[in-house]
């Protein structure tokens, strides 16, 4: 750890502080939801966000190809120095965490344990649904995490597929939207269940057609309960960013094109973003 | 080249033969079409796919990355020593086949110049639509070629995005996919075209949906001429496989699961793959 980047703030000389960036990374554009969080929560952190567009999406992809793309995103992230990383994408954190997490030695997290740990906070009748991408929910990820908290939890899962690319063309409240948001949550409906968790990063822009059809049930995403879990993890570590009269700034990484990237960030992301294209 | 590659029919001393396999590739399983029709036309060949199925699906990628894919794609299958190359998708056709070309010394060919050359066999009025991936489209590839053939041809293009994920999840007869092939086709109806090209290895797929939308139209599926294209190309280069009593096989290579590449191929292919993962 270099010199310039640890320092003891002036005034106090207990308090750590540590202005090096965060890292963040999403197969695409969908975890800038959750950098905008992080902004918006710890304004005075720098972010590094990386967005693997050229081998986008990961939602059908295997278990090892999501680690070994996980392992060039971290590496290259290393490379710039990042005091932590965040798995933004759903499918990444399931299926990778665990390997990072034995890895590398800043601290690594993903958006499952936030998220279950929204969901338990809101639900009171114990049954909770989870959709996602097939890779995120086969992983069983969620469940895992559920039932570490209690064995108690009724939990029921389906995956979404054409949500990414409803999305993405920006379909958002279109009537196929609502047809396919009808479809996949038919079953949610029949369960009784009063929370469901937006297993992906893309659901969060389609959640006021999935709370016309999910009626009376709390929608969670899990981008606010990341941000809090960052910011709590450097505070502990004393790796917060020395915030006097600072502003975070956020740079984005991505593996193809920055225009397309710049088009499709528009929809999650209003700054007008500073974006480089990287080869990993 | 090899001796053990190349030979002389016993009873024919005129003819050379090359029993070296055909290189077909795609970003994913839809360049299995054209490999199943060139096993149609000429079943004596053996065939070496790859499907790209780790940074599927092309349609939005930018040319650079686009021709990065493809120059690791095709120095693998030199590697397997093919003796020529299909590139059977459209959007790697449009935005790398010249820069394919320029690289390597054997016969490289893609799908739209043989769809082009098909499309105009069978318009009469000289108004033809083309369909494809946002980036197929964007390139003006089909444009171009058909520009090629005559100035006098009026070409209408669009793109379908939500094609490919609705093929894929197996929404072949969905009310879901009737809606968007309404919509996208609609100003092609208005158009009075009496040929669409179909750009993209998925949409033959939607053959029998598209067809109810473009009443009498003709729909062309560039699969069978580009099975007769390599034919030509190898029966004038003296480097068709020898057929007497020989029946060519199919060996598939992926950049992803095995078996989530066997699960979608069967939408292409009726027969038991031999597949097998590589990193490239």
């Amino acid at each position: 750890m270099l010199v310039h980047e640890v320092g003891f703030k002036r005034r106090n000389m207990e308090k750590l502080y540590d202005n090096r960036p965060i890292g963040v990374f999403d197969s695409g554009v969908g975890g800038l939801t959750v950098a905008r969080s992080i902004r918006r929560s710890i304004p005075d952190e720098d972010i590094i966000y990386f967005g693997d567009t050229a081998r986008v999406p990961y939602g059908n992809k295997s278990k090892d190809t999501i680690i070994r793309f996980a392992h060039e995103i971290v590496n290259f992230m290393i490379a710039k120095k990042v005091k932590m990383v965040v798995v933004a994408c759903n499918t990444a954190s399931s299926l990778s965490l665990q390997a990072l997490k034995k890895t590398y030695d800043i601290p690594v997290i993903g958006v499952i344990v936030p998220g279950v740990k929204e969901a338990v906070k809101v639900s009171k009748n114990k049954r909770i649904g989870v959709i996602g991408t097939h890779s995120t929910v086969s992983s069983g990820a969620y469940v895992k995490e559920l039932k570490k908290v209690s064995s108690r939890y009724r939990i029921f899962q389906g995956c979404c597929p054409l949500f990414v690319p409803l999305v993405e063309n920006k379909m958002i409240n279109d009537p196929v939207t609502f047809e396919m948001a009808g479809r996949y949550l038919k079953t949610f409906r029949e369960k009784d269940i009063d929370t469901l968790i937006l297993g992906c990063t893309h659901y969060p822009i389609l959640k006021s057609v999935i709370g016309k059809v999910m009626k009376d049930v709390k929608l969670v995403d899990s981008s606010f309960a990341v941000a809090r879990e960052v910011d709590s993890i450097l505070r502990d570590k004393g790796l917060s960013a020395y915030g006097r009269k600072r502003s975070g700034k956020i740079k984005c990484f991505v593996s193809d094109n920055v225009e397309a990237f710049r088009n499709v960030a528009s929809i999650f992301f209003k700054e007008n973003l500073d974006i480089k294209k990287v080869i990993l």
